[in-house]
């Protein structure tokens, strides 16, 4: 359902932005805290990167390689992580679709608008 | 899977908390914001309250009535919805069991800790 205001549903709407390649969030904007339904493509990756906004996800369908603090997390459909602020993170899709349900707060200001990238985080060097 | 830090699954852990009869959240928290996996038992309610806190909920398993801001709204798995800070909320279930994921940004300071009720929320006279 969609009522055009606070209801919807995880297969449609928000903010389209691609992530990177094969990698596409739908973002739905809170006051304190931000949703962004991601899809990420068969052998897909998720650079690392980091951000001061605490983030939280939960893997809907599929399964990930989380890659979070340097560490390699074999996640699938039902597992969900927190992330603290400002640790590194990112990931990589094995041969099948993943769909993971990313949580921010404070909400990402740049993910407020349509758009590509991964906003003003800092990229892993 | 859950290695005791940062990963869990909606399955299993977290701090319980029986917000009504039949009704009980697992909490994780986090520094600004916290998840609670919600079982709702068929037949249960959910007392209308509210609070200051931002919520987001996410319908994963069966249906139910979602009561915000004086409307019913009947939601499936799959939908999801923002209650924005102090607007009133609660629900009823019908049949079936349900199961939702709630986020509270910030976290329920009251919900660190195993208990029952709602907390310091407001209830609806």
């Amino acid at each position: 359902m969609n009522d055009g205001s606070c209801f919807h549903n995880l297969k449609a709407g928000g903010i389209v932005r691609e992530l990177a390649p094969g990698v596409t969030a739908r973002v739905f904007p809170g006051v304190n805290a931000m949703l962004s339904v991601v899809t990420l493509e068969p052998h897909s990756t998720s650079p690392v990167h980091s951000h001061a906004n605490e983030q939280w996800g939960v893997c809907l369908e599929g399964e990930w390689v989380r890659i979070q603090d340097g560490v390699e997390h074999h996640v699938k459909a039902g597992d969900f992580w927190q992330t603290p602020p400002h640790v590194p993170h990112g990931g990589r899709t094995l041969a099948s679709r993943c769909v993971v349900l990313d949580i921010f707060a404070p909400p990402r200001e740049e993910y407020r608008q349509a758009g590509q990238g991964l906003g003003a985080a800092s990229l892993a060097t």
